[in-house]
């Protein structure tokens, strides 16, 4: 795998859209016109404008555009899936889990917590309470120096969304960012990272096919310091491995050989 | 699934050791006689007494020893495992996975840092440098109040050790307990908790074929420790379920029946 | 310092109450007409029994109640203090800090978060957003397999509460367990431990002197809880101390004799 | 206090030095002929170019160069104190964490963790085990996406150090970046980050009177690394506040007036 990442260089972001509620669902469709992926894709460029080179892919693209070639060009992969998440090839989720540990940045939204690539990281169930009746849902920072919590209005709220609510089964994050209410009195840590391998990982709640959240100003904002955050500050695109090293030599590993016998 | 656990009963613990070290190496069966899952038992019998119910499967029993009514009947299940991590059915460790949800203690020791169940648990590489030379590894506690750490001398020495050294492609922990030094100048998180779904997890470095360190009183104090910490306390075992609550009904979910259209 | 711990002994606790909304307040008194460090004890007692030996001191003591020898003789100090914060004495903190370090374990309740001991251990403001007017405040668990969570409904519901809410400029916290929300939309972490030193602290943000928050049994179980977690496991009870090693000898310090040229 | 930050402005760095042994120990003065400060504020600029506006302050400056003009104007200040802790008036102290509390980054250098600053940030005794004998110290990064730990590597050997071990009474920190181990077999936990109010503080353990460390590259790029995450990125400078605010107004919180009958 070959790195592209320059400081100076535009972030190269790939959003991934599932795109089978716009397909399926008028509704869906009224609210995203050109599907959400778009929508998302948009809300990045509007924040971070030159910083960013952005494209979309979706499920129905040749492995769902997520060949070597395109993933060894990427520095954050952003990722909303939904319906279809079964329909995700596991050699696609290898890949992009390589890709993770070797220093892709990786934005999981929504109900992409429920995703194949979102579950290996985490190694849990992923599960949650839900109910989609118009919650309100308000956004709370519990980190302010965060990066991604910049430039973000504390609270926000979005006016209606799906609740998502605890216990949210994933491993304790390694930053707890956002905490959202909901009407019904729920909560949600809706803003986490984790570091995988030489991955960066930002897992955000808010964002649901049927209410237009990714159109929200702050949402958009979020996302837009995830991708950045996200980005990789290694030089190179590589995954960690297993190396013997001699005593005294710190640098020079040598590859594994088999277990028995050594 | 159904739990077993009553704070007052004795702990169900399973050791579950690979046993092909012992079979096929002389200088393994001359520290372990009795396979190093025995040892391992017994060092956990010598510090908990009757507080312990422990019995050892193996790689080679049918379903490496860990069906589901045998799963189902384990407090805590320590795993060591080395030469055959590939072995290992999927199954059996889908299955294991699903345990550990549901609430079961899992204790990881040495080279089971390369198991398929300890990577699917933190979905990371959970590669490491690594020195078979007898360097000496002396261990430091850096979380004095943790239970793990109780009655355990500050620092304590195995005088000949595999060298383990950073960097350790593992999750940040929950709480980082020992810390490893050895003569070559490497360290390692040798002792460090995880916490998935309903699950308690324990990794502990120390511990090799070639050398008794499982026969080393320090270590298996530890050991011992880890399985009382990683007991659940939970009285049932389930794993986390996705569902969806009505508004103003915080307790009696439903199932989820399809994403799209919902 | 003497130590007391012995996990066969009863855990020794002591309830500190601030006792003055009690004195000045009738309609503090209706609801707790034996103060609310009276109303605390029993709760502890109720749910852990012969396990525990509770005693109560209040500010207008000598000493606060908290002389050398009554905190050398506790396990679990309890702390409940609102109106009065700069009422207690510099002195008593820096004792009680001391003991905390050595291995008291803490338990810092609501309004506590302001008093001088918390600062002291924190570091931060300790400040947050509040309002009392009757808001329902609903507690969630969000590490379920925590001790301090066992035996506590998911979620429960304070049917009165005075609104506490982020951000709360603490530090993160080592484990955080509870997460509340109130009827206004606000969420707050309610349930967090801390180690500082040997000792164990836990906050927790339910109780008020205005509502009848500690005569709820879910409450109560929550603080007996804490008081069972925040109880040290070692042996002796000693502050931790900056000393000199001579090389290969990891267990005999030397006392530090000054910086210049030592 | 008003701020003073722009990502695009240079960051406003004041290294703070004790420089008593300078001034009394020819050793030292051999090392460090213009004083430790000095030589640290050259290594931040050798790093950071044009990005960074670096002077100079030390204890027997008037309020030990520290007014409340100076720190408005300071992004991070780099803290180096051993001998004379004592000394540092508390009055400068206060004034230094409100800072930190409201947003000033914080690096604290080796015998500075004994510091009172680092002490009222931390909240425990930060002591620790140590020895001046010339032990080798190998720095292992065990965070290596972290951006302290970019163009470091791992390890990075510094010849002749005095070594610091644990127990380092600490707590357990946000991010743990780097580890070192010393040719005694001690090991520590050398490179940590907190949070604190608004304030990131990085704590790197590598340098003393004694040694030329603070000439050594690695050591440099590390301080440098550290002033870049250390500067906040929030547009102002103000500490937390207790604030009251009314249902529904997330936005205007009133001053608190007094804890009794409010």
């Amino acid at each position: 795998m070959s790195g592209t990442t320059s400081p100076a260089a535009p972030i190269k972001v790939v959003v991934w859209g599932e795109n089978r509620h716009e397909q399926v669902e008028q509704k869906v469709r009224d609210i995203y016109p050109t599907g959400m992926h778009t929508t998302i894709k948009e809300g990045i460029e509007e924040n971070l404008g030159a910083g960013v080179d952005v494209t979309t892919v979706t499920l129905d693209d040749p492995e769902h555009g997520l060949t070597e070639e395109v993933l060894a060009a990427t520095d954050v992969l952003v990722w909303w899936g939904h319906a279809a998440h079964a329909d995700v090839s596991d050699e696609v989720v290898e890949r992009v889990h390589r890709h993770v540990l070797a220093g892709m940045g990786l934005l999981v939204l929504h109900s992409a917590h429920w995703s194949k690539i979102f579950g290996k990281l985490m190694g849990t169930s992923c599960t949650l309470r839900w109910r989609s009746e118009e919650d309100r849902e308000i956004v709370w920072t519990v980190d302010p120096t965060h990066p991604i919590a910049q430039g973000i209005p504390h609270p926000f709220i979005i006016p209606a969304q799906e609740m998502y609510g605890e216990f949210f089964d994933v491993p304790a994050p390694d930053e707890l960012i956002f905490l959202s209410t909901f009407t019904g009195g729920e909560v949600f840590r809706s803003g986490m990272t984790y570091k995988r391998g030489f991955g960066k990982i930002f897992f955000f709640s808010p964002g649901d096919q049927d209410y237009p959240v990714y159109h929200q100003k702050e949402v958009r904002k979020v996302i837009a310091n995830g991708v950045e955050w996200a980005r990789t500050l290694r030089p190179e695109r590589s995954v960690p491995v297993l190396l013997r090293y001699d005593t005294e030599d710190f640098y020079n590993g040598h590859g594994y050989q088999g277990a028995m016998e050594n």
